[in-house]
């Protein structure tokens, strides 16, 4: 199915739409014989849901591939994730609100530690405290000009990263990094990968020069590794694309970045989940579709903490009531991708999804888990069709052809 | 999900997969009500693997298409059975170990008898003898010139079956058949059914005419029917696309040529199950992907053998514990398509596969057979995202994006 019919059969509506993603949810047990993180879990709200509603396993990105971040989100909005694949600097720049333009080259950048010989001896400049970033990215913003750009912006991001910008300048995106991704190497030279990139490598290799220049006289951050570069991307909106108006309540700046891109109106200050389910009371009646971004399971997990995970996903199902009590039409349970606390990392499993509405055909899933949603309505799918169902289960899709 | 990006996520490692695959393994039963080949079959060994891996259904080329040994192998393989789909020719050349170049032309040829008004009354001349087959392309290859072809080579491959070769021409693959498929006909005229293919069709219809004055003497084989147009082409290789050293395990010349075009060392001499499980031990440090074809059951099949076909299932089982001791990181077992005994042919069924690797997340399948396979975490996929999965629980693919 081409994903382009789709915009085609919208019809607008006041039906709601609820996406509560648990961050790296899919697991793996601890032995052959044991249960996943989510079959562990006691998870008697989400598991009532199961019953009444249609459950199934999405792929993100596709058999075997496992997904960042990004590409996982999109699929999940129902964007193609192959298609949509974007640099990780465009991402740090909607996360951090930055005021993106037409004509601007964005990358990720790590403070690095080099030693005399000029050879990496820390990736991530011991972890840099933030305060200690916003002075250096001070510092680069006051001394740095380079001839090709017409401005260049040095923004903090957290510890040791940065977003670098340049703007006004004919960039491209195939370079290489200067991120050798080892110590006891030089910061690589950037290389155009196509002959388009030539102009856009050598100002990039000027820029991490005179970057290294002006940090001479820090002992720790004395360089800056570049990589994830993007260019000014413009992306159809979910409103134009879905009719919806859609809130994200989402803690980390990487997700209410991705959600920004999207269009999507974003609540600011929840750290807490109860702060995130608490804004989504808030603001359940100015809005029809809420990405509800709980982060705590993936961190859970990239820390190999199978317990951890476990409780963190029975807290989410113990405040589950509250988010039912809004009574939303559709309201869609999953994770974004698979982060399976014995790898300590994300993974290429499929991700357990249920699906709660009106007008759900029963399947056999009796409870919410990996292997009971093996027996599944939704089957296994690929993750960007999620979308189609959700807006099919709340009314907005017409009939196609006569 | 685009295979294109797969390669681009590939790492290497020294971790070593094998794919064990049963040819034309998948199966019906014999009765509505009864089992099927390998659900019949006493599989501890495998039903073993099945309880701690992965299992699912494979769709070779798509839903209800029945496919042939080429396309099938290609999607085990990991490459598109559709766009990669080649005449059957290059498959015979590739088999014969023949050294291909460009500009060469390769047909698949039946030695044929033709009665006294030069119709066709026997499609496979009787299907002759190999050793005369011999005689008769040595005759051939003295005899036959072309005007439009630099040179033109005849090989046996068995009985009625031989390769034709055409060489240093612009050829087209774009013309008809010059087998008719049924007795009683002419052999057909080769057709151009492009305008570029006009000299190659006028080039196939001389040669159709001078091998069948050629072999005017002979009783039986008197004429020579041409197919499986196919012109030289070179294939990304393993080596390339998936970083593998893959080593070819594989009794037939069909299965060599295969693995020969995507660049697979061939182990030579192995008539036998046992020889080619001996094989692999012997060659198991050197390579780091296994292709071990075994050809009975495809065979047992096509004869509408049902017990034999079980048979041949529970022999493999019983010398699988050879293969489990050299304790591979991923162990696949297929088939590359279905071959019901009670069709006595291929089928377009879906193939049941066994994943045994580390990480596999438990399925509901507690032995290895089709119906059980219906309940595995795989799920039902298409056969060329297989090698994607492996090379997931092998290690050697990358996160896709940030």
């Amino acid at each position: 199915m081409e994903m382009e019919i789709l915009e085609q059969l919208i019809v607008k509506n006041d039906k709601k739409i609820i996406f509560l993603i648990m961050d790296g949810l899919g697991g793996l047990p601890q032995s052959p014989d044991g249960q996943t993180e989510l079959e562990a879990a006691a998870t008697p709200n989400m598991d009532r849901l199961a019953i009444a509603g249609t459950c199934g396993l999405l792929d993100p990105v596709g058999y075997g591939i496992t997904p960042g971040s990004g590409p996982a989100h999109f699929a999940l909005f129902g964007y193609d994730p192959v298609k949509l694949n974007v640099g990780r600097g465009l991402l740090s720049a909607a996360g951090l609100g930055f005021p993106m333009a037409a004509g601007d080259l964005y990358m990720r950048a790590n403070f690095a530690t080099i030693d005399k010989k000029g050879l990496i001896t820390d990736r991530r400049a011991g972890r840099l405290a933030t305060e200690k970033n916003e002075l250096l990215c001070k510092k680069l913003q006051n001394d740095i000009r380079l001839s090709s750009a017409k401005e260049v912006f040095f923004l903090t991001e957290k510890e040791h990263r940065a977003l670098v910008v340049l703007r006004g300048g004919k960039w491209s995106e195939q370079i290489t990094e200067t991120d050798p991704q080892k110590t006891g190497l030089p910061p690589a030279q950037a290389q155009a990968i196509v002959p388009e990139a030539v102009s856009t490598a050598a100002a990039v290799n000027e820029l991490s020069g005179k970057i290294i220049k002006a940090l001479s006289g820090e002992d720790k951050a004395n360089s800056m590794l570049l990589r994830g570069y993007a260019k000014y991307q413009l992306f159809p909106s979910m409103a134009d694309r879905f009719g919806l108006n859609p809130l994200a309540v989402a803690g980390y700046p990487m997700y209410k970045g991705i959600a920004r891109l999207l269009g999507m109106t974003i609540a600011e200050d929840t750290e807490t989940i109860e702060d995130e389910i608490k804004m989504l009371g808030a603001k359940y009646k100015d809005y029809d579709y809420f990405f509800v971004h709980i982060k705590a399971t993936d961190s859970r997990g990239e820390d190999g903490k199978f317990d951890d995970k476990v409780k963190v996903i029975e807290k989410v199902d113990s405040l589950l009531p509250q988010i039912c009590a809004l009574n939303p039409d559709v309201l869609v349970i999953t994770g974004d991708h698979s982060t399976p606390a014995a790898m300590a990392g994300h993974s290429w499993h499929p991700v357990p999804v249920l699906l709660a509405a009106k007008n759900c055909r029963p399947d056999l899933a009796t409870s919410f888990g990996e292997r009971t949603c093996l027996s599944g309505g939704l089957g296994r799918m690929p993750m960007k069709y999620l979308m189609s169902v959700a807006l099919a289960h709340a009314g907005k899709l017409q009939k196609f052809g006569a």
